[in-house]
C-alpha cells in the first residue's frame, strides 16, 4: 500500500473510530448507572424490611425478552441475551455473588448451562453427584442449583426425577442447550470398528446412526465419555461417543461430527432456589402427581386440566418408590400457579389427585 | 409483610425499575450502534484494499485501557474489561469469529486465557499438544493461538520456548491468569499421607508447602493433575495436588486449599499471529537473541539495551538445540519496536548478536 493510499485509510478510519470511542463512553457511563439503579433496588428492599437477595426470575426473563423483541440488529439476538445476563450478573455480584451449584466437573454441559443462566459474575460450585447439588442449596450454602432434568432424544435424567419428589426446593428457571456427539477413532476404515464405547445416554443419543452406520460393532456402555475416548486412544479396532473435549484430551480424530440422532439434540435443566418465581407473561409449572392403578386413573387424574383449557408441555411418567401409588407423574404445564385460571385448575387437582406437588412456576427459557 | 408496605415497596421500586427499562433501551441501542461502526472499520479497510482482519490488538488494548481510567464506578473494573472485550469480540464475529487455537480440552487454564482475551464469540479450537496449537495458525486453520510460556513459580515452559525459536509466528498479546492448587485427599489426618500425586509442575509449584507440611510423604509424578486426582481416590494413604475441576471430578475433599508457594501464582499465555501489534502505548517486545560462549559474552550482547536505557522485563537462557551456540536467550523489553530509541537500540543488537530473533512487539496485558 502506498504512503497516500495509507494516510487515506487512516483519515477514513480515524472518523469511525471517534464514533467508537464517544460510544463505548456512553455504554461505561450507562453500566455504571444501572449497577447504581440495581444498588438501590437492594437499599429500598431493605428499608421495607424485605430480607432475601434481589435475584428476580420473573423480571430478569421479561428485561431479556424486551431487549430481544425492539433488537434493531445487526448484533444478533443470542449476543444481546449474552451481554444483558452478564450486566445483571454484574449487578447482583455488587451486593454478594450468587453462589451456583451444579454437576461438576468445570468444563461440563452442567458448567455451561450454569453460566449461560447466571452470568460470569456468580460464583460456580461444582458437586461430585447430583444429589450434592441439591444439598448445597437445600443446607444454604449455595443460593441456586442447575441440575440436568431431560434430554430431547434420551428422556429423563431419573436421579434429577427422584430428587424432585422429596427436595423441599422450588423449581424458578429452566435453561435449555445444544448437544453434539462425535464419532472418535483413530481407525479411519468403518469395517474395522468391531466395539463402540460410550456412556450410556450418549449411546441411547445416537442410536439410530449405529444401527445404520456400524450394525455389527458391540456397543459397550462406560462411566463417562472421557472414559470411552481414553479405551478408543488404548484398543485398536474400537472407536468411542464423545464431544469436543474428550476429544482433544485423548488427541482422537473426529471420524463423524454431529452423529446424535435428533438434529436438535438438546439438554434441559432446571434452576432450583428457595423459591419459585413471579409471573412473567410466558411462564411453566412444573408438578408431580399421582394416582391409585386403576383403568383410566391417568385421564381421570388430568380432566380438571384440559377441562380448564390448560396446555401440557410435557408429561412423563415413572415407577413409585414407596407402595401407596404404582406411578408417579411428571407434568408441565403452560401458565403460572398464579393466573386464575391455573390457579382453578391446580385447587381442583389438589381436591381430586392422590398426591399433588406444586415443583413451581417460573419463565420459559429465553434466549 | 403487610398490603399496605407491600403497595409501598412496590411503588418505590416501580421508579427505579422504569429508570433501568430506560438505561437497558439505550445499551441496546448504543450496542448496535458500535457494531455498525465495527462494520464500517470493515468496509473501509476493504474499499481501501486492505486485505485481512480488523482485529486489531493495540487499538483493543488501548479503548480497554481508556476505559479502565475513567471508571466513574460502582462496577469494577474487571467487570468493564470483561464487558468490553464481549462487545468487541460480539461485533468482530459479526464479520467472521476468529478461530482459536489452544492446548485442550476445554475447561483447562488454556481456555479460561483463550476466552479471557477473545471473548465468547470466538471460536475455540482445542488442540491435543502444543506443537498443534502452533501448526492449526500457520496452516491457517485458526487465526490466533493462545499457549502457556511461564508459571510464576516453576518457570519457562519448556515446549512453548523451543517452537517460538522455529515458528513464523509473531506474538500479538499477552494473558496472564491465577492458578490456584489444593491438596485433595479422602484421609483426613496428615500422618497417613504417605505418597502425593500431581503433575510436575505443581509439586514444584507446591515444593516448599510439601518440605513443610509433608516432609515424609513421596511425591510422584503423573500425566496430569486429574490423573492424580484419580490415582489419591482410588488409593487409600495418598493424596493429589490438583485444581477445583479434579477435585469435583473424583469427589475428593479439598483437605487444604491454596497450598502454592508463590501466593501470586500466575500463568502467564502468549497470544500467537500472522503479525505482531501496532504501538498501544504501553507494550512489550519478546526477542530471542544468541551469543558464542565466552566470559563475558552475555553481558556483551545485552549492552546495546542497557546503553539505550531500555528495560528488560524478563531474561531466561535455554541449552541450544543445534552445535552453533551453547545457549539461547529468551529476552523481553519494555516498548515497542518502532519507537525510536528501541528501534536503535534493536538494530544495534541484530549488528552485534550471533543471532537475534524478533518474536513481535504487542500491549501489556489488560485486566
Amino acid at each position: 500500500m502506498s504512503d497516500q493510499t495509507q494516510n487515506d485509510l487512516q483519515k477514513a478510519l480515524s472518523g469511525v473510530r471517534a464514533d467508537i470511542d464517544r460510544i463505548d463512553g456512553e455504554l461505561l457511563k450507562l453500566l455504571n448507572e444501572r449497577a447504581r439503579c440495581a444498588q438501590k433496588v437492594g437499599e429500598i428492599k431493605a428499608e421495607h424490611g424485605e430480607a432475601g437477595h434481589i435475584y428476580r426470575p420473573e423480571r430478569e426473563a421479561q428485561v431479556l425478552r424486551r431487549l430481544q423483541d425492539t433488537n434493531p440488529g445487526p448484533l444478533p439476538g443470542e449476543n444481546i441475551t449474552f451481554f444483558f445476563r452478564e450486566v445483571m450478573s454484574a449487578c447482583l455480584a455488587l451486593e454478594e455473588p450468587l453462589g451456583i451449584a451444579f454437576l461438576g466437573p468445570l468444563g461440563t454441559f452442567s458448567e455451561s448451562a450454569a453460566t449461560k443462566h447466571f452470568g460470569h459474575a456468580a460464583r460456580l460450585l461444582p458437586q461430585g453427584a447430583i444429589d450434592d447439588v441439591f444439598r448445597e442449596v437445600e443446607s444454604g450454602h449455595a443460593h441456586y442449583a442447575v441440575v440436568p432434568v431431560e434430554n430431547s432424544t434420551e428422556g429423563a435424567v431419573g436421579r434429577t426425577m427422584d430428587l424432585l419428589l422429596s427436595t423441599p426446593l422450588k423449581i424458578c428457571g429452566e435453561v435449555v442447550l445444544r448437544i453434539h456427539q462425535n464419532l472418535l477413532s483413530n481407525e479411519t476404515d468403518f469395517s474395522k470398528i468391531t466395539k463402540v464405547y460410550s456412556h450410556a445416554q450418549s449411546l441411547a443419543q445416537c442410536h439410530e446412526w449405529l444401527n445404520r452406520m456400524l450394525p455389527k460393532a458391540q456397543r459397550i456402555s462406560v462411566g463417562s465419555n472421557a472414559q470411552a475416548a481414553q479405551k478408543a486412544a488404548d484398543e485398536p479396532g474400537t472407536a468411542a461417543i464423545a464431544g469436543e473435549a474428550a476429544a482433544a484430551r485423548y488427541s482422537l480424530p473426529k471420524l463423524v461430527e454431529n452423529i446424535e440422532d435428533e438434529p436438535n439434540n438438546t439438554t434441559r435443566f432446571l434452576v432450583l432456589g428457595k423459591h419459585d418465581a413471579g409471573a412473567s407473561g410466558r411462564d411453566k409449572t412444573s408438578l408431580i402427581m399421582s394416582a391409585p392403578n386403576r383403568t383410566g386413573a391417568l385421564h381421570e387424574l388430568l380432566q380438571p386440566l384440559s377441562l380448564a383449557g390448560v396446555s401440557m408441555c410435557r408429561l412423563e411418567s415413572r415407577p413409585a418408590r414407596n407402595a401407596l401409588w404404582e406411578y408417579v407423574f411428571y407434568v408441565d404445564i403452560e401458565g403460572h400457579r398464579d393466573e386464575p385460571a391455573i390457579k382453578a385448575a391446580l385447587d381442583k387437582l389438589a381436591a381430586s389427585a392422590a398426591y399433588l406437588k406444586i415443583l413451581g412456576s417460573y419463565p420459559v427459557a429465553v434466549y
